[in-house]
């Protein structure tokens, strides 16, 4: 997901700043371990589209009552989320066997399960560390019950795997925990770090909440049906761990398709060609994309909260390419 | 580990603050979630002797200036190390592959290893939240910094499996952070919080580190030599999953003793058997105890730096039993 440049200013300020997030990123997980070290650098070649930090420096800066500043609180905060979001993906791929990440080999894949479990709780260690430098213990609660949300939509999940009956609340709920809670954190942090008051704070917090179940389903929806070298990681894998994604539970609501027993067949027998052309077939796929896309403008609803007017314009984009990627 | 009850008062103290630490303990893990709740209810099981909290507690209680006062911000910091503790527990029996616990099925014995991976997240990430209750962000730096230590630990010790060269010396540091930095803390953080000067503090993070050290040597050994019935977890793992332990360091660190094709082989086979019985006869398990011995000895000659002569006396028995255990 490619920033637009609709703000040159703000689009500058950003791009600085997340070289700035990068910098503290790095710079909390030097070792002088060499077989930390190691591990560490190959973590780092994860860093993607840096969602999280961008969101909560979007924030700070749009909900900045002056100039639109990103402060180095900001930036820690910002590095701190990027690495709590890496350590779920480094244990995520434990959990689901994946072997591609961002067109290289996983640190499961490459270094066995028992690595992946330490270097991912290394992360998170990392990440409460490093935010605990920023001196606001009240910083910490606030990522605590975040990341207790985050294990807490996992569990949910795992406790639900294989299970025909999970329904589009709980699927909700589930992703709202496992994802949307930390993104929503993110606009909240941002703002809240730029002194904002309460309702531009919740303001934010919404429009992350809503943005993140958004991208958890059109992640979803590129495991179902996107190809693994466009999407540039292991695909497949909700199906092949039985997890009951949305396009699935949409097809399933509807008591009586004429397709139901294919479906459900192809769910068995771990079919993930047909179980792709029977729900794109059925518009199952386009309900779950049309649920992704109304999320999405309720968030830009929340936008006129934010009292910066360029970094608006900034969020806005940004928001579409939640839903509008291949990535 | 049953505590020496050499000092009623002193005693009775710490038996309250135990409950107290349980109680915040159990609090903190409380989820609506059943999925959830279900799983926290089955590692407080893991819950054993308390070592952390206990040292954390007579350190607090042993370093006041005044009356040895236990209060609130003890009772949260020392749930916290407990729950660390235990977040390392449910990790390391899946790197262990080890199935009982405290004579319990370990989680990942009955759900799997990726309910374990996330369950030990949702401990470590509560400990944090925990943590920050207190309201001070260098005690939650602090304890990220011994977090960072601990997971150093472990992926230093899993690169080196299987490598018959690991001397003593770089035994001795992967104790050191996987063990001993913790247990270091507890008696350094007991110390600061109740408002211990420098030079009591720093003695009591000696205190605990030698203790730290003692411990898991003694653990390696009982892995070694003892029996499941009475050790109450699984043993044998560390030879099963190729970790070179003191016995064995010291043994293969003679150079030409005339077993030493005898224990290769055993370490080859995994023949615990053959190893136990190789490294009784050589005296290399006595070696291995000695030297805990000594560093208990070592942690003694700290404990007049405790300012209530009462909890040293109740200190002094504690650090026996640290190699004085058969579980």
């Amino acid at each position: 997901m490619k920033l637009a440049a609709d703000s040159s200013t703000i689009e500058e300020r950003l791009a600085d700043g997340l070289l700035r997030v990068e910098r503290a990123f790095d710079e909390q997980l030097q070792s002088a371990l060499p077989a930390v070290e190691e591990l560490c650098r190959h973590a780092e070649r994860y860093r993607g589209k840096l969602l999280r930090p961008t969101l909560l420096l979007l924030s700070g800066m749009g909900s900045a009552q002056d100039a639109p500043i990103i402060d180095d609180r900001h930036v820690v905060a910002a590095a701190t989320v990027e690495m709590i979001h890496m350590a779920t993906l480094v244990h995520d791929d434990v959990l689901d066997d994946a072997s591609i990440r961002r067109r290289c080999p996983t640190v499961n894949a490459l270094r066995g399960n028992e690595t992946a479990v330490i270097l991912g709780d290394y992360l998170i260690s990392n990440a409460f560390h490093l935010c605990s430098k920023v001196g606001d213990a009240s910083l910490n609660l606030r990522l605590g019950a975040v990341t207790n949300a985050l294990c807490e939509g996992e569990l949910v999940q795992l406790s639900r795997r294989h299970d025909l009956s999970l329904d589009r609340a709980t699927y909700i709920q589930i992703v709202r925990r496992k994802t949307a809670v930390l993104v929503g954190a993110c606009c909240e942090i941002g703002a809240r770090l730029s002194g904002a008051p309460t309702e531009v704070v919740d303001a934010c917090y919404r429009v992350g909440e809503r943005l993140g179940i958004a991208f958890q389903i059109q992640d979803d929806l590129l495991d179902l049906t996107g190809d693994e070298a466009t999407v540039g990681k292991s695909i497949g894998r909700d199906l092949e761990k039985g997890k009951l994604t949305l396009p699935t539970i949409l097809f399933l609501e509807r008591e009586s398709s004429k397709d139901r027993v294919a479906v459900l067949r192809a769910i068995e027998l771990r079919d993930g060609a047909a179980l792709k052309s029977l729900l794109l077939a059925s518009g199952a796929v386009r309900g779950a994309r049309d649920f992704a896309c109304e999320l999405v403008a309720d968030a830009r609803k929340e936008l006129p909260h934010l009292r910066q007017p360029e970094v608006r314009a900034v969020f806005e984009t940004l928001a579409d390419k939640v839903v509008d990627r291949a990535n």
